[in-house]
This record gives structure tokens, C-alpha cells and sequence, in this order.
């Protein structure tokens, strides 16, 4: 075997190493540090270093996206030496930042044909008006109208009695000269129709100032928000936080029966106002803007979360056959709902398609484009509802099952949203490594834990899984406690250390108990019984799906091989797989930015079939065979069978080192 | 000359007399007793009898209908024998109820075509929903709105939030039978547009069950509200009540001047709002309605009060260039008000001219049919403000002066509403009479006076000034206080007594002092010099108008005689004079009722030509001339002249019987 010559940029001098040699044991050679917290197999990407010059042959490259590879990154650890290489090593806090960046800040490209003058029904007019005398006392109100006629060609403007109110102190504080904006409902055609004046400010705008419009999806369990300024399409803050619902009641059923009484109803009104009204503070803060110059919202959110947020009565939602007061929801005004934006900002709730499949579905399809492709498309919604819809440009067909939130870091006691502080990823050295059952995990922000995220605890259970810490019915296997101390009775059953209160934020151990295991396995059960019976129901076999958007709270970077391990998703080759994050927010800014997408996602709720999963018993009999790590029926798991670093039988004492 | 034989239907036998004789002398030969408080001045109409056989000449019929005298009913002091006659002697209290009936209840004729199919914007359609099934999940608002699309060929509905909230709820109460409620707007070729549910009532109301509306005028001094049942066009009660904001400023300057800050605006909004809850109640009690079943308004008024009930700052109205904020007002909906109806309910308010021409003048247009006539016709709104609206089918013009609020019984120390306990008539018996100076007067409701009504003041004015009670400057003659004890130096300098205690509702003297006789004349010289400038801006002649039509709060009653005697109108033959009563809420109900009006209303508003007074000194010079009793220029008053029981330059000592 030939030696190659390896320059790493932090050395002082090359190596040489056969081909062959693996990048990693090249750099500890010239002793060079490279991070490898997953011990070296290619699954926490923070080894990646960048090959300025020569060839190496990646054996994987998971968690480098193909520009990264275009640019030379590879991963250390799998990652063979095969010609003379120049290798530049990025500092640490370099590659904690690319992987780690706020989880929620998704990347979002605006429409490359975004024109707010063709796209946006927000519009902005500035105007000089001619003022008054005495032989022209024509009143302030036609001044305006007269205005606005000649300059936008608007024959007819709803202005609201606030408007009307401060009209003549606004005409007069900038002598006639003013700023007026109008929203409009704009039909298929392009025609306006309906044009209501939201507000008309003294002196003239330009098109430097933003205007502002706000994108929101309403989660069972988490409320994001976008501030996005409609004139450059741009999205200038994402926020999000709990609803604050969440403390009376945890699912959507539990939160009708909460609102079945008036004043139950009010408070949860209130709730899920109050929480929209903090995020557009903050979102506020972050970009410099004020909230009374929000003059447009887009609300995404599922039935019931739409009907909360408007005070009506979900009782319907929940009894059987299961009816919605509306789909679609009438435009209103942001002071009717006390959405602190300007009163009259239009507030516009996207259309659902059923009781359990709401708005938040439509935008996802929408945000997903599946409506508009050829490709037979399975398009998953998880969150604290699990929602599917399959299909592709001909025909959608869609069904809903109740996931609980244990994914959104809610039902689970160390469970916390994709913030600082949460752990991410988790790897466990398999029990015949050095250190059987230790972890390693990273954490978002690079701080010391807080808790667990989503991705974290499909990742937890995953390596938990293959490491044999919990057996295919999750139960946590006590009989390993003489072998780690992280395994051990605790409070709520047999519970994993994850990380000792030395090493934690607040100084308690963070650790997942069984309860807690059957939680988020209830949520990954419910999910994937609810795609595999839809796809029977319409006898489409799930091997024929060209790809598989995943919707939800988990941000865009989920490790699609560990929710294959866990049978949260099904065992397809990773290429068709794609994290698309939260698309129900993402549909809401779509549908904000341009009319055109308002009416798509009207068009896609009136054109979804939605399938009741309660009308027989196959959602229960297939919940129940997923109820298992990763299903009762492993061969459908083959990828997870090859994965499994202990056979499932074992349940005695691990083998020693 | 041939004697007739007489009988009277209470007398014992009939009784001859010549021809020529008085029918009044002829009753007391015959021992019928019939009233005559005016002492047979034919002025009073308490002589009324009916003449059921045989031939009376009639000398005057003051007080008499074309239909009364059809029916034989004739003055016994006014009517002369002339054949055998038989008479019939109506009940004293009879002819009170026929004279003194509710004078703010006019008796409204219901437009002979109204059809509440065909002119009624608002509609109610009975429907049977399908209940939803497990194979039928369609949406609550959805079933509504393809019932509306069946029944009623709807096709697109807008529902306002808490239609939606309560919807699951209505619709489920009676087993999906439900009847809705909605209005549009109808344009001008009968197209309905902008369909608005205002209610869904569960059950199925039929053609029987009344449809509520409101008809509202807002006064500067009174607001008066009818009550209409929309499906047979009857106005169910009348009631009127002084506007509450009149302890903040009896005019519209004093009101635009409190309401300069915000928390004056939000008062006098409040004020009125509320004056307007309290009309409602009343009349819903009157006809056993109830309020949240009123489900559309119309409401007219004074440029001013329209702002101030709208909560919009009227500033520019005071200062020059004289500024409405708008004149025609947007609709809204009665919960934006604060208006205690049903909050869905439409609030139409009716279109102005200009800061001093509103929607009352618009809707008493209206009412009046003077713009559908080939007369040239003078419109005279009587009231806070005097407005005059002169022109015909071919042209309009219109000009507005400040009156005071005397005619309405406010700035007259013992002025009143015409209600019960008002004196609303009174003569005075001349200096050469037995008894000399002492009143006469009717009163409202056959009670004990507690008040004057304008009706009342006029009548009074004008007697005390052909008495010589007052000269022609409106001081009170002191020196006629030996004479007599009812001229006597007051608190308030000179006064007249009209009523001594002893025989008032609250036991205390109702005089008329110089003051109030001071705040009479700038009221009726403001009017007077209002019609005369407005005449001569156009170029007419006064003596070319062939009908004057007179709206304000008098009712239908008030006396020409008098009225041209202080010169507040001018004087022409009396059949040129109709008293309409209040016009503008006459015009409201109108518009209330049928679509057409209100597009005729909207045109009356637009093309009426406003002719500013303050534009030069021609107002003010007229005001000046007719700041006397009745007027500078006596040749203008060639009946009053004829009319004065002593000459002007009398100033000593009454002629002695």
C-alpha cells in the first residue's frame, strides 16, 4: 500500500499514512484534535474537517449536506485517506455553530418572484390631498376617497369607525399629505374586491420602511411566530414558544372538554391570544418593529386550536360524527380577536379541511408543494397530532391520529422545545465498548443541558434501543444496573441517566424513565399507524412513495435513521425522506406573501379527502403492533435488525470487556 | 230673514232662530252647553260640533280637516245658520282626546306598496338543515351556508364572529331548524349585495312574528325614536326624549367645543347612546318587543350629533372652513356603537349636505317629497338649528342658521316637550275685554300645565304681542302691572304669568319673562333671516313659493296664524303652509323601510347645493330686521298688522270697559 502525505493546517508538520488510513487516525498521528464525542461512528458530525486539496473516499457522510461535500468537508471518522491530502481543521466553536444554530430559525427562502406590488393585497399609498377652503367644503372622508381614486384607482374603501375617528387629526397633522394602507380581498382573476382601509398615518412612507405582516401557527403545544416585512418578502424574526393552553390540558380532547363551559372557553381565548401577544413582542424586539404597524396575520393551527382562538365552541370536534363549526373562517380584524397588532390589521385564519386535519394540514401541503407534483408524495405532520396526507398533483387523501405532545418536549419530564440548553442528539457506547451505557450527547447553544428535545429523545430512544438500555417494549432493563450506575429505580420506574446534575443547567440529573418511554413510543405508534393505514385505504403500498415530506416541530436536522429505529417513520432508503420543519408556519407566510397561495390553500382544504380513522378498527389494530421498538413485525425494520448492536433475546448481564 | 228650527242632540227640544245666527248662539237659546276658552275666536276648537242635517255656513275652519268638515263638523262660533239644522254635541272629552292626542305620536301613513319581500333590505328565511352523519362531516357554517344557497339563492354570506360562536349551538337547539336573519345592501337596479347573517334564531318564526327596526332622530335638544315592525311597515310606538348631552351645551357649538377633548368626545357619545337605549326600551315596552330582536336602525340627525355619536371629533364642523369629517357615514354595526339593540344589527346613519345641512335635512327632504315635485316648494326644519332647503324636482339649495333650542321647549324657563302637562295653546283676552290680560290655554293630556310646549311659546308670543302685552321689541309692558297682577316684575325682570300656582301640576307660577321672550325672537329672526337670504341668493321671490312645508318638533299642529304673527313665517295665504311634524325621523323610517329611499336619500344628499351664510353680511343684516315683533318691515305682515288688538305705539294705560 502506497503512503500519502497528510498536511493538516494546525500542524506542525505532515504525516504520512498508507491509503487507506482513516482521516481521524491521520490527525491523532500529527497530533491533531478532532472531536469525536459519538465515538467515532459518523453520527455526530463534529469531526468534520475540510479537504482543501487530494482525494479521500467518504463511507458516510451523514449530516454533511451536498455543498458541504462540494466544498471538501468530510467526516474525519469515516472518511479514508486515498492520495496526498492538505486538510484544514475548522475550529470547534466554528462547527458548533453551523450545527447547532437556533433549531426554530429556519432557513426560508423567499418566492424568487415576489413582487409586493402584484402578490401582496397589503398595499401602500401615498397621497397629497388638496385641503379645504371655504368655497370647497367638501368633507375629509370624500377628500380621501377622491384621493384615492385618482391616484390608485380604488372606487370604494371600507373604512372602519376607528379610522373614521382619528381621519380628520391625521389629514391635518402633516398638511394632507398622508400614508394610506389597504388590504383587499384580490380574486382568482387578480381583480381587488372589498378594499377596507386599515389605517392612514400622517406624512409619507417609503419604500425603505417595512410593512409588516405576521405569519403564526398555533401548535397544540407550541405557538411560532414570523415577522416578515411584505415589501421585501424577508422573514425578520421567528419565535415561538408553549401555548400557554398547555397548563389545562395537554391534548386537543382535553382542551374542548376544558372549553365546554363559557368561562373555560374564554380562558382558553385568552390563553392562546396572550401567548400570540408575547411572541409578536418578542419577534418585535428582535427586529426593531412595533406591533401597531402589524397590519396582516396569517394563523395556521388545527381545528381546534382555530376555534379556541376565535372563542368557538370545539364541543362538536369531539363527539361523534365529529363536526367542525366552519372550515373556512370569515377574514376578521385583529381587535375583534385582541391580537395586540394594529385593530385593524386583517386576520386571516387559513381554511381546514376536518375536525382533526385543520388549517395547519393545508398549509403544510401548501408549504410542501406535494399539490403541485407528480411524484406520489406521503406527507407527515408530527406534532402534538400526527396528520398524514398522501398523494401528489392528481388526488390527497389525509387522516389524523392523536400523537400527544411527548415530541414537542411536553408528557416528557425532561422534555423542553429546540432551545438552548436542550440536548439534541445523544449517542451510548454499546456494551461491549470501554465505557458500556455511557452517553455523549451535544446540546443546543453549547451550553451546559436543560432537558430534552425532540430530536434528542427520538435519538435517546433509539440508541437506547440498540443498546439493549430498553428491550422492543420499552421497558428500561433494570437487570443492567450492576453494570452503569445510569440505569436505576427512580421515582417514576426504572430510569437512564443522560446526564448527572454535575453537568446540568439546574443541577439535577436529567434522565428518561419508563414512563416517559411509553410516551413518546404512544406519539411514534399513533404516527406511523395512521400513514400505514391511510395508505391501505387507498391501496397504494408503501414502497411506491417517491418521497416523504416530514412536517412538525423538530426543526429541519432529525436524524431519519434514528426515527427508523424507533418505527417512528417507515424503513425506506434515507434519499427519499426530507425534514421540511415546520410547515404549518411555513404554509401561513406563504399565504401571507401572496394572494396566489391564499387561493391554493383554499383549493387544497376543499380538494383533501379526509379519511375517519375512528370508522373501523384498523387504526387500533396497527397502533397496537407499532406499539413495539421499532414494530412487531421486524421485517419491515431490516435496516434497524442489521443496526441492533445486542439481540433482543438478551435480557441477562451484559458481556464483559 | 226666515227663522230654522235648530236641535241639538242633548237638548230637550229644538229651538228657532234666523238665519245668520251663530250655531254657538244658537246652543246657548237651546241650554247646550258648549266650550269656548277662546272666548269665540274660533281659535280654540273646543266649539266643535257635528252638523248631521242640514246647512251651516262655516266662517272659518281653524282647526278642522278637509275630512272633518266632510264628516259636518263645524265651530259653533264660526258657523252660521242657515237652514233646519240638526247637530250632534260631541262629548267634551272626546273632542280633547281628538285635539290633544300624544303630539309626538303622528299618525304615519304606511307607504301603500311596501312589500317586505320586494323593498326591505332586511330578510328571513326559515330553513331545514341536514344534520351531519359519520359519512357527512361537512362543517357547522358550510350546512348553513348550502341551505342559504338552496333556499334563498345566497351564495355568499359574511357572519360575524359571534354569529359564529353561538352557531354549533343554534343550529343544534331545535334539530337544524333554524331561521336566519340577514341584510345586504341592495344597489340601485334591486341587485342585493354584501349579504350580512345578523342572527340565527333556532326554530322557525313565520310571516306573523313582528320584524323589529328602529327609525332614529338625533336632535341637538330631542331625540325621538319609532319603532317599526319591517314585515307590515306599522310604526309600533313613538318616543322621544330630550338628548342627554343637553347639560353639556345647548347647541351644536357649545357640544363640538366639550367634546374638544377626548374624554368630552367619549362622553357626549356615551350621552347620546344612551339616550338612545332608554328611547328603546320605552318603545319596546310600549309594543312588547324586545330590543335584542331589533336587527336594523336608521338613524338621522344634525351633522354635529352624527359625529358625536359616532365618537368622531367635530372640531373642523366649528372652525372655518366649516369641515365634516364625512357626510356619507359607512354602516355599522349597533355593538360598535354601544347601541342596545341587537349587536349584529345594521346602523345605517343617514347622508348630510354639510357641517350645518345633515342627514336630518337629507331625510326630512326625504319625508317631504320636495324633491319629487314640479312646486316650487320651501322646506323649513324647525328646531335647535333652523335649516332651509328651497327648490323643487329640477334643483335644490340649502342653508343653515343656529335657532337656540326655545322652540323646544329648552332655554325658556318654563319651556317643556310637547308631552302631557304641556300648555300647548293659549289666548289672551284683549285689554278691552271683561277680563282683561287673562289666559286662556289648553294643555296637553287634559292635565294641570306644568310646562310650555314650542307649539305653546309661539301661540303665547303671539298673543301677548296683539294683546300689547309685549311691544314690538319684546319687552314686557310694565306699565299694564296695575291693570293687571299677571305682569309683574319677576327674578328675571318683566314677566308675564300664564298659570298661578294654584293651578300647576307642581304648584309654582308658569311665567314667561323677558328673557325667555328674548331667547324666543332670536330663535324665530334666526329662521325668518335664514329663508330670506336663502331666497335672495338664488333669486327668488319669496312671494313665488307655492308651498311652504314646515318640519321640526312642533308635530303637525302648530298654529300659522300665530307663527306668522311673531314672524317666524312669513306671511302668504295660510293653504300654502303644511306642518309635518318631525321630518327627519319621518325621513329615517322612510329609509328604514325601503331600499329605494335610502339610494333616494343618498341623492337628496348629493345634489342639494349649500349656500354658506357666513359667506358675507346678508345673514347678519336680516337677523337684525327681524329681531322685532314680527318684523322691522311691517308691510311684510299686512295680516298680523290687521290682526293687533291695540297699535304698536300704545304704551300708557289700557282703554277702560
Amino acid at each position: 500500500m502506497a503512503d500519502h502525505s497528510v498536511t493538516f493546517d494546525t500542524a506542525r508538520q505532515a504525516v504520512q499514512v498508507p491509503t487507506g488510513t482513516l482521516v481521524s487516525e491521520a490527525a491523532r498521528l500529527a497530533g491533531v484534535e478532532v472531536g469525536q464525542p459519538c465515538g467515532g461512528q459518523g453520527r455526530c458530525g463534529r469531526c468534520v474537517v475540510q479537504v482543501t486539496s487530494g482525494v479521500v473516499r467518504r463511507r458516510s457522510s451523514l449530516r454533511l449536506s451536498p455543498e458541504d461535500i462540494s466544498q471538501g468537508y468530510a467526516l474525519a471518522c469515516q472518511s479514508v485517506v486515498e492520495g496526498d491530502l492538505w486538510v484544514t481543521v475548522p475550529p470547534q466553536e466554528k462547527i458548533e455553530r453551523r450545527l447547532t444554530t437556533d433549531r426554530t430559525a429556519v432557513e426560508i427562502a423567499i418566492p424568487q418572484d415576489y413582487d409586493p406590488n402584484v402578490h401582496q393585497t397589503l398595499r401602500r399609498w401615498t397621497l397629497n390631498i388638496n385641503p379645504p377652503r371655504l368655497d370647497d367644503q367638501t368633507d375629509d372622508l370624500s377628500r380621501l376617497q377622491t384621493s384615492l381614486r385618482q391616484k390608485a384607482r380604488i372606487e370604494d374603501i371600507h373604512v372602519s369607525l376607528s379610522t373614521l375617528q382619528n381621519l380628520g387629526s391625521v389629514l391635518r397633522t402633516d398638511e394632507w399629505q398622508v400614508t394610506a394602507i389597504l388590504d383587499a380581498q384580490v380574486q382568482i382573476d387578480g381583480h381587488r374586491v372589498a378594499e377596507r382601509l386599515i389605517t392612514l398615518i400622517p406624512g409619507h412612507l417609503t419604500d425603505m420602511d417595512p410593512l409588516w405582516g405576521i405569519a403564526v401557527d398555533i401548535g397544540t403545544t407550541t405557538v411560532t411566530c414570523w415577522l416578515v416585512d411584505l415589501i421585501t418578502g424577508e422573514v425578520k424574526a421567528q419565535v415561538a414558544e408553549y401555548n400557554s393552553q398547555i397548563s389545562r390540558g395537554e391534548d386537543v380532547i382535553s382542551r374542548i372538554i376544558f372549553a365546554s363551559t363559557d368561562t373555560g372557553r374564554l380562558e382558553l381565548q385568552q390563553r392562546v391570544v396572550d401567548t400570540i401577544n408575547q411572541l409578536v413582542i418578542q419577534a418585535c424586539k428582535r427586529a426593531n418593529a412595533n406591533p401597531a404597524e402589524i397590519y396582516k396575520a396569517t394563523i395556521a393551527g388545527n381545528s381546534t386550536m382555530i376555534h379556541l382562538l376565535l372563542g368557538i365552541p370545539a364541543t362538536s370536534i369531539r363527539l361523534s360524527p365529529f363536526i367542525t363549526g366552519f372550515n373556512q373562517a370569515p377574514q376578521f380584524t385583529a381587535g375583534q380577536l385582541g391580537v395586540s397588532i394594529h385593530p385593524n390589521a386583517t386576520v386571516d385564519c387559513l381554511p381546514g379541511v376536518a375536525s382533526y386535519v385543520g388549517a395547519d394540514i393545508s398549509a403544510g401541503v401548501l408549504a410542501s408543494r406535494m399539490d403541485e407534483t407528480d411524484k406520489l408524495t406521503l406527507f407527515l405532520d408530527v406534532g402534538t397530532n400526527g396528520e398524514t396526507v398522501l398523494g401528489s398533483r392528481e388526488w390527497l387523501v389525509t387522516c389524523a391520529c392523536s400523537a400527544g405532545p411527548a415530541f414537542e418536549g411536553a408528557g416528557v419530564q425532561f422534555g423542553m422545545r429546540a432551545t438552548k440548553g436542550a440536548i439534541e442528539e445523544v449517542w451510548i457506547s454499546g456494551p461491549g465498548s470501554q465505557h458500556p451505557f455511557e452517553p455523549n450527547f451535544r446540546v443546543i447553544g453549547s451550553s451546559k443541558p436543560s432537558g430534552i428535545c425532540g430530536s434528542g429523545l427520538i435519538s435517546l430512544l433509539a440508541e437506547m434501543f440498540l443498546t439493549g438500555v430498553v428491550d422492543k417494549s420499552g421497558n428500561i432493563n433494570l437487570a443492567l444496573a450492576p453494570v452503569t450506575p445510569r440505569i436505576r429505580q427512580g421515582e417514576h420506574g426504572p430510569e437512564y441517566v443522560v446526564a448527572w446534575g454535575s453537568e446540568t443547567e439546574h443541577g439535577k440529573d436529567i434522565a428518561v424513565s419508563t414512563v416517559d418511554v411509553d410516551n413518546l413510543k404512544r406519539a411514534k405508534a399513533a404516527i406511523y399507524a395512521g400513514f400505514t393505514v391511510l395508505a391501505q385505504s387507498v391501496g397504494v403500498p408503501l414502497e411506491l412513495v417517491d418521497q416523504i415530506l416530514i412536517g412538525g416541530s423538530f426543526g429541519k436536522y432529525i436524524n431519519v435513521e434514528k426515527a427508523v429505529q424507533i418505527g417512528l417513520l417507515p424503513d425506506m432508503p434515507w434519499d427519499r425522506f426530507q425534514f421540511l420543519g415546520n410547515t404549518s408556519v411555513q404554509g401561513a407566510y406563504y399565504a401571507l406573501l401572496d394572494w396566489r397561495n391564499r387561493h391554493r390553500v383554499r383549493d387544497i382544504a376543499a380538494q383533501m379527502t379526509y379519511i375517519e380513522l375512528s370508522a373501523d378498527n384498523s387504526f387500533y389494530e396497527a397502533f397496537t403492533s407499532a406499539m413495539f421498538l421499532p414494530h412487531t413485525n421486524l421485517d419491515s425494520f431490516p435496516s434497524v435488525v442489521a443496526a441492533m448492536l445486542i439481540p433482543q433475546t438478551l435480557t441477562a448481564s451484559p458481556p464483559r470487556k
